[in-house]
């Protein structure tokens, strides 16, 4: 269920005026901005910007931008797109850091419905005149990817290939693994089915999943087989798992997971812990997590944004933002059973100002 | 452009009692079902099944297979479908043949515009409760990989791997590398980069690729060069190459391509050229085609289906069905060209019956 309070009759041309009236003149009435967009939908959201620009020929986002400031001004931002646009927008931000964020990338791919995601991919091309997962594919490369083949240069077949791999960081970068080769000529590749991290993200990406509610059982036992073997082994990279977790629909996932539960008495995520610097399992874990209970994963993010030291504001407002239309009421409960503390009174204490207070509004609750 | 021919005036009505009556009694009126469905569009033909099976009670598809037979029946029931059930239907015939036909996947992957692949996407769920990558992710293991991995395991490294590796070919088959690993634990894996052609296949059908007219020189250049390294060095099964060829939208593939040309002076698939028993090698090849000329690429498919002993059937068809209310024009002014003969010509000498007439008629030619 949805947390914002969104009154039964609206007037887009009202909103749009009171807008115009916040941002005139001296100074902004960023409670005025607030109270109208804290309280409208996706739709009406759209509309009033529509409007907006009708009226004043002047565009609202781009107006807003020049108020504001600071983490209001990214929240105001993110909230009033549309949510695929927003997600493209989000997916670009991930990629686009020195150090692509591959949490945000997996909780946009497997958190969203298939429909949902699909737009995203859509958006993302009318905005970046790129498709998400080439863009994925093309930047994503060499960060992690280096953990991943240390990890498998164990003894005794370590070999330093730090400085073979570091022309790889750049899109014109070439055949990084060419030239890594010849470095490690000494063993060539004869398991083609590790992957790495990179590939898990573009298969994630790329996917659109069944969306039905069929079930095979043979399929569930078979692969929580093939999981359970990977895990066990350490191949936490291999193919197998990289197909199992995109391309199967959730329903089937979650059938999978359960069954790997029953045989194992524990679950594949427990399994998965351990070596807390292996940015591989993170994001394997994060994409576990995302498929199999996005609700239970969204409230982990929360309580690590706010119990950090240091407010994570990213995330915060990045998981009130997506989720205020959606099932942030459900998260907030799980919230309050996990932590005892309910969320809006945990974000209260850890935000301030505008920013807080349009965080508040979203919630549900007005400061 | 189309080659059917299709009057202006069209009474779906009519048409439906028509093939009831073709199809009523004794024996079945095979000119009728042709002269009425060889010249009606694919939007046409949807709106005759349903006023069939408003006016019959009887779904018309199911009629015509009881009623007809050979490749005749396979024809027509490739024609009367949607164009992008028509795609699904192919796709998963193509899957689930005991080696599966990777030149059917790429062709409807490759050549269809963006929009009507994701079409085919909806359209295999709808009909198979499946996703199209995750039938091709688990029903395409296991076949040329094998040839990969013995092309990978050149001396000084060669281990017979064939006995390790039969049990992976059904879907419960586990870890086969695994099993593999650790028939060959003499040399582990350095390289992650080196991928079957599984991997190219389920990227291909999973793409939602740019489809927008905007090139990156910049790009261009660099990829061509990141194919020419791969292509020297005979890696062909290179991840940088399946993820340029899988993500990178066709205008920005072309500028690649032509890069490449101008840059060594031969075409990438030239240099594809040579071990005609390369599975992997065949398939990136037609990839490749696919992309970059698809009207090239059906000429090609109709001349070795007409050129070799026997007919290939389920190819001519293929390409006939699908290509007549598309391009078949161009391709049939291809075919002229490089053979000297006109197609429907070659189709009339290499064809009979029924067959023969409905395929002339898809290629605008009365028989």
């Amino acid at each position: 269920m949805a947390t914002i309070d969104v009154p039964e009759q609206v007037s887009v041309l009202a909103d749009a005026e009171a807008l115009r009236k916040a941002c005139k003149g001296w100074g902004t009435d960023e409670k005025a901005i607030i109270s109208v967009l804290g309280h409208r939908n996706a739709v009406q959201r759209k509309q009033i910007r529509l409007a907006y620009e009708d009226l004043y020929q002047e565009d609202l986002i781009k107006r807003l931008e020049s108020e504001l400031s600071g983490d209001f001004e990214k929240a105001v931002y993110r909230w009033i797109l549309d949510p695929a646009d927003r997600d493209a927008v989000l997916a670009n931000v991930a990629i686009k850091k020195l150090s692509p964020d591959h949490h945000v990338i997996v909780e946009i791919s497997c958190t969203r419905s298939p429909e949902e995601h699909l737009a995203v991919r859509r958006a993302y091309q009318a905005r970046f005149k790129h498709s998400l997962e080439e863009d994925v594919a093309a930047h994503t490369k060499g960060d992690t990817r280096k953990a991943c083949h240390r990890k498998l240069l164990q003894p005794p077949y370590s070999i330093d290939i730090t400085t073979s791999n570091r022309g790889g960081q750049s899109d014109s970068g070439g055949l990084r693994s060419s030239r890594h080769r010849k470095e490690v000529k000494g063993c060539r590749s004869l398991v083609p089915e590790m992957l790495s991290d990179d590939q898990l993200l573009v298969a994630l990406v790329s996917a659109f999943r069944y969306d039905g509610e069929e079930i095979n059982t043979r399929v569930a036992n078979s692969e929580a087989k093939i999981l359970h073997e990977a895990v066990k082994d350490k191949e936490f990279n291999h193919e197998e798992i990289i197909r199992i977790l995109s391309t199967r629909s959730k329903m089937q996932l979650m059938a999978t997971f359960n069954r790997y539960r029953d045989d194992h008495g524990t679950t594949i995520t427990k399994n998965l812990e351990g070596d807390s610097g292996d940015e591989f399992l993170k994001t394997l874990r994060t994409t576990i997590r995302c498929l199999n209970d996005p609700k239970k994963y969204f409230e982990k993010v929360l309580r690590n944004s706010i119990r950090r030291v240091g407010t994570d504001e990213d995330a915060l407002t990045r998981v009130i933002v997506t989720r205020a239309e959606k099932d942030l009421k459900d998260i907030k409960e799980l919230y309050y059973k996990r932590n005892s503390v309910p969320l809006d009174q945990a974000v209260a204490k850890d935000t301030a100002g505008d920013y807080k207070a349009l965080l508040l509004t979203l919630l549900g609750k007005e400061d």
